[in-house]
């Protein structure tokens, strides 16, 4: 492939991109619109997206319907993949839940063997985008200018809960797919589109894709994985997370009978205060990961949610809260859960205080996603990962050449403080010779939190680097006129 | 009436509560079974005492299907009185609600006119019986050995939410003059026996009965009112109490995001201790009512009740808390206000948080109820306070002799920590040269707390106490056979 070619090939990407935003962004606001949030519209976004694809990537006939697998050519596979609790529930990354694994929850996977047709590529190289579709809980009454599903463009970005995270970035991966087959292109190579569901809470969903035989992977594939969270940088690393939510007991009372240590939403206070000791801790210098170097306060230990008492005037007798806690890649959970449960024990014990800890939802190790770029920069040697970063580059590079603020800005290589599925794809589940994992997506302002928005223009960035992308590491063919 | 005759009657009234002891049990677990939490079951128990009422005292008709007064002599009216907001909404002593009084609110009045068969007695003394009807909230799952609203009796104690506070004192102070009918006795005067909602949470019952012209009070009655609340001893004060509810809002954002101030749940631990400060102010020496003069920690604030956020892994961007705050009497409640939203308002804004304060519930002013009492004895000089105190002791030592471990115990006479409804008969609402007031009922353990009881033989004595002091104050006449 010459220089020239690559050129004129870059363009009719970026204008196919181009040519698509308007679909895109509207298919954008409809998953928007849907809550789906844990045990809420998880289900409605998943179909959605089956819909989008199925009529878009694969055969157009109503999958739902037929069930079968299509047989056309230069089709993907467009399928619904059940989660299933007893298929995962011994696997390592499984975080425990106290809800049921029904038919409502299920991932969505279109899959793409390229190179089938002339058999002379497409083995070694392969490529997966995966993105999640639930999102936390939005409540408009925290303060919310619109109402957080009822998604609204203003000053080129659009506000909604999911907008950022990462309901983009998962239309941007769907899109670019979209707009490459729009101009008649199909990838040369094998190219799966996931889409998962409980990223928030456990990661079991990216965790049930994995043990489907339906991700490109294999021995001798050097398989790419993109994440498009809401990151504007190549992501190096992730730190570990682990829930777990604290019933405390006091001694309940007539408030006139109130004495120091009975009360269980104070105790729940000192709890959580000899936790942030605990925090501190952590964050110190000494016991910090290298990658994190120069990140303020990379370890953070959230009280997400509490709840306790019945009635002004009864020293509460109950109070539960759950917490998050953050740890360094390389850290086990059981050494967390140790110093956690010990922490709380001891500080109970010398309150008086009932405690029982519980753990669901988040077990999620830490991860080096990017080993070779600890610091940043590659640490010299060319890898598979140098070869992903620096093409990721050239690509974002292309893709926001128009922007005046932003054209030619090479992306930062930078680890994220908190969690996501990329760490099942590092080196603690994949051998990374052969897959290598990122997270890059568009901008995106107050994720979890109130007026969360997404820059369009990052939107359709993202969507052009992917799109490049595709042509970059799995290349390029055009679709034979059926 | 002849010192022999004296001890014939009191034997005779002795007897005949004891007779009737099986029976006053039996209603008291009734009515302990009722959830009578604000708007569960106040209009439950309520019916099913106006019921007793009425076949007991009243005339045994239907007083709800003819709804019309008794015309019968020697019977109590029985009467559902509605509690109305616009006839106490602009009153004194008026605490805010946010929900409605329909007419499932309502007080039940029994009253009986005395001394109107000869003229000769019965203007110039008056006696109210009141209690309250509804509960505060209790979970089995904070720990109840057996379920709250499933009464057991075990070793001569009753087991279950309310049995102390206060359907035990309701049972005792009706079946008091049950007994006394049972073997043909009738007041000579006014007697009144009135129970009410809402003392647990506002006092709006008691006011609205207090707005009615069914109380025995006139400016040439001398009027005693006995409130048999769980509290084995004469109360001559209670504490102010003011409830209100803070709603605290962070900058929510994902837990990546984390920085000091922002959490609304952490904010909520940050003012409340700010509060606590307050509270150990208004404790100090030089702060106290003489009359808690040497009881530990009279003022109480009390963080009842506390719900914020919704994710592990959100910042939580509200929290709201619900608390109750005590104060001396003679404190204004205005003052009160202002001291607890300037010390809110002040954390808030050093925290950088919102903070909406509200009032629902108590706005009940501190009371002093037997101002001749302050020291605990009486001051020296005799007047209707000493006169009532008197009674209440003589009484109670007859009821109480048969008591090994408690005979002949002369009652003391302290301060509560607390509010009840007496205020409503304070000098603060009342001429206290006409209307005198305190609570003496059974010895009950953890009232609002887990595994409430209340002593069956201090109900028994209470009982006992109430029946020989209606002789003595108000003076018995054999009711005339019809």
């Amino acid at each position: 492939m010459s220089a020239a070619h690559e050129l004129v090939l870059s363009d009719e990407i970026v204008s196919a991109v181009d040519a698509i935003q308007g679909e895109a962004t509207e298919f954008l606001k409809t998953i928007v619109a849907i809550d789906s949030t844990l045990d809420k519209g998880e289900e409605e976004v998943q179909t959605t997206i089956l819909k989008l694809l199925q009529e878009t990537l694969g055969s157009g006939a109503d999958v739902e319907a037929s069930g079968a697998k299509s047989t056309q050519p230069n089709c993907f596979d467009v399928e619904r993949i059940p989660v299933i609790l007893d298929k995962i529930k011994d696997k390592r990354g499984f975080s425990p839940v106290d809800w049921n694994y029904d038919e409502s929850k299920f991932n969505v996977v279109a899959s793409y063997q390229g190179g089938s047709s002339d058999g002379s590529e497409g083995s070694n190289k392969a490529l997966l985008l995966q993105g999640h579709v639930d999102v936390v809980p939005a409540n408009e009454s925290d303060g919310w200018t619109h109402p957080p599903f009822s998604p609204i463009i203003k000053d080129g970005r659009m506000y909604g809960r999911g907008s950022g995270d990462m309901k983009a970035g998962v239309v941007a991966m769907i899109y670019a797919v979209i707009a490459l087959r729009r101009i008649g292109y199909l990838p040369r190579t094998n190219l799966t589109i996931c889409t998962v569901i409980e990223e928030e809470c456990t990661g079991n969903g990216a965790l049930a894709a994995n043990h489907t035989s339906l991700l490109p992977f294999s021995d001798t594939t050097k398989t790419a994985v993109i994440i498009p969270e809401p990151f504007n940088f190549i992501v190096n690393a992730q730190m570990g997370v682990l829930w777990f939510n604290a019933k405390i007991t006091g001694k309940p009372c007539h408030v006139l009978q109130t004495s120091a240590g009975s009360n269980a939403i104070e105790g729940a206070f000192s709890l959580f205060a000899a936790l942030k000791v605990l925090e501190e801790k952590y964050n110190e210098p000494s016991n910090r990961h290298a990658v994190y170097e120069g990140i303020d306060h990379p370890v953070n230990f959230n009280l997400g949610k509490i709840e306790g008492g019945n009635w002004a005037s009864s020293v509460p007798s109950s109070c539960r809260f759950e917490a998050r806690v953050g740890f360094w890649p390389g850290i086990k959970i059981e050494d967390v859960k140790r110093d956690i449960e010990s922490t709380l024990n001891d500080e109970a014990n010398k309150l008086g205080l009932g405690l029982e800890i519980a753990y669901r939802g988040f077990q999620a190790d830490g991860a080096i996603l990017l080993p070779d770029f600890v610091g940043g920069e590659a640490s010299g040697k060319k890898s598979l990962q140098t070869d992903f970063v620096d093409s990721l580059q050239k690509c974002y590079k292309t893709a926001s050449a128009g922007d005046e603020s932003n054209a030619g800005r090479k992306l930062l290589v930078k680890p994220i403080t908190c969690t996501c599925d990329a760490r099942f794809y590092s080196n603690l589940y994949q051998n990374s010779d052969n897959v290598v994992v990122t997270c890059l997506g568009p901008e995106s302002d107050s994720i979890h939190g109130v007026d969360e928005s997404v820059s369009l223009k990052s939107f359709r960035d993202c969507m052009v680097t992917i799109a490049l992308f595709i042509n970059e590491w799995c290349g390029l063919e055009k679709e034979e006129t059926q």
